[in-house]
């Protein structure tokens, strides 16, 4: 599984540099560029920042110039939001996320300095553009450019389905006898009248219980409910 | 189409309450509520950290708990990492995003404090659980959470295709003239020998050539390319 290297070319604030090496530890990526920090390196800000990804940090490389950052890589894109003059096929973060996950060799993600974004002399160097939807304020923070990348990437790297409750669903069979223990109450007290209006309200109420989702410690619950509703008031005070 | 409200409990740092409403800007959320800011409100880090999208600080809502916050609401998702021991569903970022994008009523995100997350009493007023899906390292930033959850909204409720440069590609015939007076022009310079390795070869340049995503544009410039290369060079000098 192709892990893509994170590239910041010229980043200005190491506070965001840090955020990102921080968000690439929550997406198991693992190796993080730097071309030509403004502040120089190390960078103190970088490092609090990074919490506790702080080896991303002391890890990373530096490099003078974007041609030596990415000699190695097969594949590099440019996330830029800009229209550029050049040609060059746009991905969305998702498209790209998937054609990284099943690439062959080294592959790279760049992002620009805070202000300005890649230069057109960056971009070039990309074989495809990254473009991240945005709405009506287009001021993107680096790092969350960086975690919405990263996000995709781990998520196109793995099964995302998220680990459900180890606590079995209520059958259909376990819903119909809890509507059937409510409906037998409701009944014996009069509930459903008059009676012509007794099946809409039947059906009202059914439709009420079937459409939610009940594990079987709900139905229980609901069962202890029902009984302890129509208890007796004496025997309680 | 449904905008989820986003609902801060109990944060801490302005600065991630400044960018929890920046990256909504950036996907067009519009609603911040919190409740009971740790530093009191108004806020100065929160509106210096939100930059252009300081008006959705201005026009927070503050509460003091949570019911009062998600009494107008329908539908309330809880983001959380930790396994709980109540038992409610849990749903991926972007599969919430796609019940939100098609949900009739007001819904809201929950988003807890920085140290400690939601309470279980925060998380039993939910429908349904969030979990943003991690890696090895598992403290997720407060704003970089709702950048993920923000952004799948934002997929979820627009065409996320990026725009394609204007220029039109290059169709299969294009492509074939252009590798019919590359071939050409290789031939009459003894380029494929010997004659049984012939076939091979120009299998090759062929699959190179074809497997490439090439615009009009390009092909015009590759035409030029193989012009320009095989012009005499006396002519040049």
């Amino acid at each position: 599984m192709a892990k893509p290297v994170i590239i910041l070319v010229n980043p200005q604030m190491g506070e965001n540099i840090g955020a990102a090496a921080r968000i690439m530890a929550n997406f198991d990526l693992e190796e993080l560029r730097i071309v030509s920090p403004r502040d120089g390196w190390p960078n103190e800000r970088a490092e609090a920042m990074a919490t506790g990804a702080v080896g991303i940090i002391e890890q990373a490389k530096i490099y003078d110039d974007l041609p030596s950052a990415v000699a190695d890589l097969t594949l590099v894109y440019a996330t830029t939001a800009r229209t550029r003059e050049m040609i060059k096929r746009v991905a969305s973060p998702r498209g790209a996320a998937e054609e990284i996950a099943g690439a062959a060799g080294p592959v790279g993600i760049l992002f620009g300095p805070e202000r300005s974004g890649l230069s057109n002399d960056d971009v070039a160097l990309a074989d495809t553009i990254i473009t991240i939807p945005v709405g009506w304020y287009k001021s993107l923070n680096i790092a969350q450019a960086v975690a919405i990348v990263a996000y995709e990437s781990f998520v196109a790297a793995h099964d995302a389905s998220p680990p459900q409750p180890e606590e079995p669903m209520a059958t259909k069979g376990d819903i119909d006898a809890l509507f059937g223990a409510l409906e037998r109450e409701l009944e014996a007290r009069g509930f459903f009248y008059p009676e012509e209006k007794r099946p809409g309200m039947v059906r009202n109420l059914r439709n009420l219980i079937e459409r939610q989702a009940l594990y079987e410690q709900d139905v229980r619950t609901l069962h202890g409910v029902i009984k302890a509703l129509t208890r007796s008031n004496d025997g309680m005070n």
